[in-house]
């Protein structure tokens, strides 16, 4: 399973002679500590009743209308009646899928997609069908392509999956131009939009894009979080939906956890009313950036010929496909013996694609430590491919041939999976 | 579905002109708000960096470590590993529920038994088959004689889920005496134990018993709450489970909140390392003791002849029996009307029985609040008695005499439903 897999590799990962490019962990260093002490010991002092007790089940009416505020900021105009707060995004997703998806059901989600929702769609015995996309996000002619071959093979696909924004783990976007197509494929195949977004405001150079759900109410449900633009330990995130999945997600959320916990809610609230959170958000986003600087120009300058990479506008996250050959869950514990640790690319497909990409994160170690961190993977990459010069060429395997994405048969030209052997 | 019932009915019995004795809600004033307050305050300002990130999904391990010493107030011997961290106990029940249950599968429970609980069991589709308990607790033979039962008609029952002691909302305790039995008969059958067990430490006239747990370790998975003993608002539980059962589990619970929130659970921590939580659990035991003894006293005076109810030891709720002929659903909205609340018998049913019954809950008013409540409730089923006799006697519902409990057509002399007219 790709969640018990990450979970040994984070163990070791987290010793601390090693360079972890693994992890997805904000940097908290950067939050001011002292002023979120303030806030959590007063609202005690001075709201400890509420927020020690239980909590609606649909989660706290002040923390929901400002959620909507929140989601203002991305062209989303929502009643805090359509927010439902949930353990994190990830329980969001856990409902959804739990309300929407019967075994067999299909899953059309992006390829590469994030992990926890791979692990999310395969317990509720989901089939995940992944959709290639290249360096302007999710490809329309190819989402259409991939539901009219789940049609013709008389399945039902329930949503799509997508992960519009500073993608986890590709690292690219969706451009605007493709957003309305998106849609348009998705409502006219009668095809909920499940759009995750815990990076939207993270963006390093520009203003925050319009979210598919600005752009069409009724079709699309908006995962949000407070983990990466505030703090993950509060376990702080929401669902937007139309009025009749909303309620589906809150009896869903009543019997998996009666209700989201009070405590984090109203400190989350209280942050937000209290703290100048914008501001914060502008030191996380300057603090990522320069750290993706310092991560692309160690590896423009440290990495052999063919390897390629995405190039992040925004978020943690960047996708690196190896130089022929080289396998990159084969290669992990050669890299793990050099001191630095990623995550292979397999963990991001639901069938066994991805063996010759990793996911680079740039979030948690300092500038230095990623120009470290990639100096040593260029060096396990460059042994690897010495090795191989050595001991002769091994064949690309299928699943390299096939990229991971939908249909595994075709050229793969520009896809952000980036191989450049095809 | 029984939980939206409840959410309906709790957002009236908030009014202020109501006394509710629906709610299971601790009485937080109890608590010393401005030392929890320099706890959370304290543990962000010395540990933010670990309180406010992501954590483990198995929890924290240093919280395992002070859960089993917690758990071994009541005899249980466990070790650390064997701990897994959930947001509150009803996720766990809610994680316990997904790895094993099959649509269509049987979950044993006790009649009444905990709605929580059956709204989870119905979200997975179980059938719930419900063994009669008196004033003893669970009736070992009603037990056996539902297992053979539920064999003979071809199907499979995979845990009886069981709330031993001070029982939502029965109010009464398994006795000793019954306990090995109920394991035995378990463990003939090949039936997982589900003991749950929130409100064990807080029983008001002696030391807490052994838990299920602590006699067989290899067939029980326990579930634990710091919401009675501490705060709810934090949403801590755990389940405690054998090796192979908590990997599940562990999984289970990545695949639905990735991790249990590090800040609740490092302020819990913190909590029962610096403040004198057992002092605090007797402080809570005193204020539910009174209570109690004024909400028996009042009933004692005030109910018409014809109602019976039981008398708990410790816990939060007593059950209540309506004289002959009277529902207590369909009186809810005459005692709204006439300012008390209370929950309705058949919601701690999976089949509708306990049209008879309702709980009441003393945890939350004062007394005071609790003898003025009853006085009402005995007003309105005096009213409801002299209606009935204006009107003539209507006929006993089948559900009444069915009394919710297995097997339907049996008489119920001596449990606890309490039915006098059988």
């Amino acid at each position: 399973m790709a969640t018990s897999e990450i979970r040994a590799l984070f163990s070791v990962a987290a010793r601390p002679e090693i360079v972890s490019l693994a992890g997805g962990m904000p940097h908290l260093a950067a939050l001011p500590m002292d002023a979120v002490a303030d806030v959590v010991g007063e609202l005690v002092r001075q709201d400890g009743i509420t927020a020690l007790q239980y909590g609606s089940g649909q989660g706290h009416p002040v923390l929901r209308e400002q959620i909507c505020a929140v989601m203002s900021l991305e062209g989303i105009s929502a009643h805090a009646d359509e927010v439902v707060v949930t353990v994190g995004s990830q329980q969001a997703l856990d409902l959804v899928t739990r309300v929407f998806i019967d075994p067999g059901d299909v899953v059309i989600a992006e390829a590469p997609s994030y992990v926890g929702a791979l692990g999310t769609f395969s317990a509720y015995q989901a089939d995940v069908v992944q959709v290639p996309m290249d360096n302007d996000g999710l490809i329309p002619d190819r989402l259409r392509a991939a539901i009219a071959s789940i049609r013709a093979s008389g399945r039902t696909a329930k949503f799509l999956y997508t992960v519009p924004n500073f993608h986890n783990p590709a690292g690219v976007s969706l451009i605007e131009g493709r957003r309305s197509q998106i849609l348009e494929i998705c409502h006219e195949a009668g095809l909920l939009v499940l759009e995750d977004n815990p990076y939207g405001l993270l963006g390093f150079d520009a203003d925050p894009v319009p979210a598919l759900r600005s752009k069409d109410a009724g079709n699309v449900v908006y995962l949000g979080s407070f983990s990466k633009t505030f703090a993950p330990g509060f376990r702080v995130g929401w669902a937007l939906a139309p009025f009749d999945v909303r309620e589906k997600l809150v009896l869903a959320s009543e019997a998996a956890v009666l209700c989201p916990p009070s405590f984090s809610q109203l400190a989350v609230s209280r942050y937000l009313a209290t703290q100048p959170w914008q501001q914060q958000i502008k030191v996380y986003q300057e603090l990522y950036r320069e750290r993706r600087d310092a991560l692309l120009e160690a590896l423009a300058e440290c990495m052999p010929a063919g390897t390629s990479w995405t190039t992040p506008a925004g978020g943690f996250y960047v996708w690196m496909t190896l130089p022929p050959g080289l396998d990159a869950k084969a290669m992990l514990p050669r890299a793990i013996t050099g001191r630095v640790a990623y995550v292979p690319g397999t963990a991001f497909y639901a069938n066994g694609y991805g063996t010759s990409c990793l996911r680079l994160s740039y979030c948690y170690p300092t500038p230095d430590q990623l120009q470290e961190g990639v100096r040593r993977l260029a060096g396990v990459i460059t042994a690897e491919l010495e090795l191989r010069h050595t001991f002769g060429a091994v064949a690309p395997t299928e699943a390299r041939t096939g990229l991971g994405a939908w249909p595994a048969s075709e050229s793969a030209a520009g896809l952000i999976t980036g191989d450049r052997d095809e």
